[in-house]
């Protein structure tokens, strides 16, 4: 299985200490050692970089880890291959373009049948991976669905639950969607979220001996939601998403959450 | 006016040689100084790095120099923008999907009016530059022509040409475009390339004091081309593009070449 790590935040912010953790699990602490991606938002514009080489040894992986990029929506992917070769083609995050967005997906879990039984129309997988295979048929009932973007985006973010629950029947289907706009967040079998916000506090890596003050890094009004697939620091409470639940986080905070009526703002943390 | 490389070689070729020589006008030895990008090529997949930051002192830039990723097809642009603000999603190359395979486009060049002209139908721009705008109509006209594939290549081609010509008729139009099968060269101005092969000799760098003895590093069948907006290298030879002209490279050889019936093959070189 893969794992998965996420990032909304209400300012730019930088990854690196999450990432230093999980890139450790892809062929060190950790076996998803066939390939890796990151997908940073800036605006409306997105940078890519994709690795099939393991992370751990990664010289892309030691660059993203050292220079500072800082995003308001990330999506990050360690993978270990079940369907689809290792490969560059095969490589999460998945990205595609709808009414002037970028669009990135990465999934953990497997789907089965689903290239028999879901047909993607507008948008044709580039590898072999049912990962890409689901987010390109998700992406195409988007579209026939909603030509234009659709004016309230609760419409779209009912829509995107609908179709995830027609996808999830098929498998286990955690995954991370951004629209530039939104991070949704989909836990089928296994997937935790912190926020951070003030007052800040200390963290420490599960896989790697690094500690943070936040404190000293982040301003008061600063919230960071971290999404993955386990936890990544020892010293925090990670919240458990309750399985088959569907979470749209915008500028850090929970602003929908299927199957509940639970909303987060920033008047109630 | 911004800059561009490309490359495409019948074998998996590193390309840190020329993107050297290209860095370096990205504010040192050139103006470009407005962002950079590169897409390469491998297999199906492939790698965009892309930065809003100067070539020259870019942190992606030093990684791309040092760490050697080999490519069929290369495709690379610095920028000095004109039109459309400096950001990430008016950074080239720019990237689309289209029967399964990655579409990558860098452009030098100004179109006037082509937003009021001609009218993207499949695909949207995210950002505001006319170079992204055309290369959407140009993809939005492809996939109206062809929903599918044409069986023969050559089909293609000579749509692309035809597209090429009625965009070039708004300004500007260099430009470099790649499925991950053939690369696409068009001089509307001002384009040089030079094919390397054995026997292989030594080239220079004209920004930078750097030299390489391509003859230890190349194998005897290896057949490489390079085409740039101004020649690299000081002590080769470069081809000069006749105004008006699309070249279709594949496996290092141009196969294509508008307005005259030349064709370069192994065999003829």
């Amino acid at each position: 299985m893969c794992e998965l790590l996420g990032m909304s935040a209400n300012v730019p912010t930088d990854i690196c200490f999450s990432f230093s953790g999980l890139m450790k699990r892809g062929g060190a602490t950790g076996p998803h050692k066939d390939g890796w991606g990151i997908a940073f938002y800036e605006g409306k514009g997105c940078r890519v970089f994709h690795d099939p080489f393991p992370s751990a040894q990664s010289e892309i992986a030691k660059l993203v880890k050292n220079y500072p990029i800082h995003s308001k929506n990330v999506i990050c992917h360690i993978r270990k291959a079940n369907r689809g070769r290792v490969c560059l083609e095969n490589t999460h995050p998945f990205m595609r373009q709808l009414w002037g967005l970028n669009w990135c997906f990465a999934h953990n879990g497997q789907l089965k049948g689903i290239k028999k039984i879901l047909i993607p129309t507008h948008f044709q997988p580039i590898g072999t991976t049912d990962s890409e295979h689901a987010f390109c048929w998700l992406m195409s009932q988007i579209k026939e669905q909603f030509p234009e973007p659709p004016k309230q985006e609760t419409m779209l973010w009912l829509f995107i639950e609908k179709l995830t629950a027609q996808i999830a029947q098929l498998g286990v289907f955690n995954f991370l969607l951004s629209d530039s706009k939104s991070l949704f967040a989909h836990c089928s079998t296994k997937l935790v979220w912190i926020k951070r916000c003030s007052p800040f506090g200390r963290a420490k890596l599960v896989d790697e001996d690094i500690e943070v003050d936040f404190h000293k890094i982040q301003h008061n009004n600063d919230i960071i939601s971290i999404i993955a697939t386990r936890p990544l620091t020892d010293n925090e409470v990670w919240n458990v998403v309750e399985k088959g639940t569907l979470l749209v986080f915008k500028n850090g905070l929970i602003k929908y959450q299927s199957s509940s009526s639970y909303k987060d703002s920033q008047t109630n943390i």
